[in-house]
C-alpha cells in the first residue's frame, strides 16, 4: 500500500492540500500548506478548529493503515485544543500508533504550527476490516 | 448576536457551504449542502470523516454560543462515527447545550443524513472568554 | 446471559455494589448506594469522580453486553463531568446503546443523583470478541 | 500546598491506597499497590476498568495540580484501554501536564503496570477556579 498516493485519491484531502512528508514505523507526518479559506473568522485571527481537526484525522488514520497496510475506517476521534493557530503558517500533524491490535489500531495525533506551537493534541480509534487472528 | 449572521463571516464555513436552519434555547440546526470535494475518496463510497468533523464543530460551538451569546472557542470535541455518510446526501447536524456554566459550555451534537441515518455523534466543551462570576 | 447476575460476579463491583435495577433492548439503569469510602474529600463536597467514572463504565458496559448478549471489552471511555455530585445521595446511571455493530458497540450513558440531577455524561465503544460476520 | 498531603486527604483515595511516588514539574507518578477488590471478574482475568479509570483521574488530576498549585475539578476525562491489566501486579500511573492555561489545565495519563506494560492512555481537562488573568 503506497500510503503517499493513497493520501492523494481523496477529493476532500486534495481540497486540503495535505502532503505527506515522512512515513515509517507506524508514524506519519503531514503537511497542510497554509490557504485563506483555513480562516475561522473574517478578522483572521485563527484557523477553524474544522480544519484542525479534518488534518488530526487524516495523520492519525493514516498512521494507523500505515501500520497495518490496511484501509481503515475511523471508530472515534478525540481532540483538545491547546492554542490558537494563526493563519498564515503551514500546520504539520504527527501521527503516531500507539496499539496496533487486531481489531482496532489506536493512534495519537499532534498538529503544530510551522514554528513549532503545539496547537492541538488528538486521539483515534480505526477498526480493521479484515478477518480477524 | 445574530447567530446566522455570525456564521457567514469565516472564510472555511463559506467554503463549506453551511446554513444555520434553526435556533434557540441552546439548540441550533445547520444544514451542509452536499458537495463533491467533500468525499473522502475517488469511488464515492463515503464522506471524508473531516468534513463531518467541521460540520460537527460547527453545530456544538453555534449551539454553545447561541446559549450564553458570547464567541467561544472550542476546548475539545470528541466523535464517534456510527455509520459511513454515502456521497450525494446532504448533512444535518442538530447541536445542543448540556450545560451552560459560568466558565465552561458543554454541548452535544448529532449529524444525521438528509433522509434521517444518524453518522455520528459528538461532544464538545467550549470557555466563556469574559469575567467569571 | 443473565445480566444481573453477571454484575455480581465481579469483585470490585461487589464493593461498590452496584445493582442493575432495569433491563432491556440495549438500555440498563444501575444504581449505586450510597457509601462513604466514595467521598473525594474529607470536608465531605463531592463525590470522588473516579467512582463516577466506575460507574459511567459498569452502565455503558452492561448496556452494550445486554444488547449483543456477549461479554465486552470496554474500547474507549470518555466523562464529562456536569455537577458535583454532593456526598449522601445514591447515584443512577442509565447505559444505552447508540450502535450495536458487529465489531463495536457504541452506548451513552448518564449518571444522575437520586433527587434527578444529572452529574456526568459520558460515551464509551466496547469490542465485540466473536467472529464478524 | 502538599499534594502528597492532599492525596490522603480524600476517603475514596485511601480505599485505592495510591501513593504519591514522584512529583515534579506539572508531572506526578503515583503508584497503586494491588488488591483483590479491583478484579473485574471472579475468574481473576483482569483488573476492573474502573479502577484503571480512578487511578487515570487521580494522576491526571494531581498533574494538573501541582502545575498550579490549586485545587482542581475535572471537566472531562478520556481513557483508551491498550491492554487488559492482569491482577496481582501494581499499577503505575504518570500524569503529565500539556498546557496550564489562565482557565483550563490539560493533562496526561498512561497507566501501566507494574512490570512495564502500558494498559490504558487518557487525557483530561481541569478547571482553575481563582480568578482569571
Amino acid at each position: 500500500m503506497d500510503v503517499g498516493e493513497l493520501m492523494e485519491r481523496s477529493p476532500f484531502q486534495r481540497w486540503l492540500g495535505v502532503e505527506l512528508t515522512r512515513e515509517g514505523e507506524g508514524e506519519v507526518e503531514v503537511r497542510l500548506p497554509y490557504k485563506d479559506e483555513f480562516c475561522g473568522d473574517d478578522e483572521g485571527i485563527s484557523i477553524h478548529g474544522g480544519v484542525i481537526a479534518s488534518l488530526a484525522d487524516v495523520a492519525s488514520c493514516f498512521a494507523a493503515m500505515s501500520s497495518v497496510q490496511e484501509d481503515l475506517p475511523t471508530v472515534d476521534l478525540r481532540l483538545d485544543y491547546l492554542w490558537r493557530a494563526a493563519p498564515g503558517e503551514d500546520l504539520i500533524a504527527v501521527g503516531r500508533v500507539t496499539k496496533a491490535g487486531g481489531t482496532i489500531v489506536y493512534a495519537d495525533v499532534e498538529v503544530r504550527t510551522g514554528s513549532g506551537r503545539v496547537v492541538a493534541v488528538g486521539r483515534g480509534t480505526f477498526l480493521r476490516a479484515g478477518p480477524r487472528p
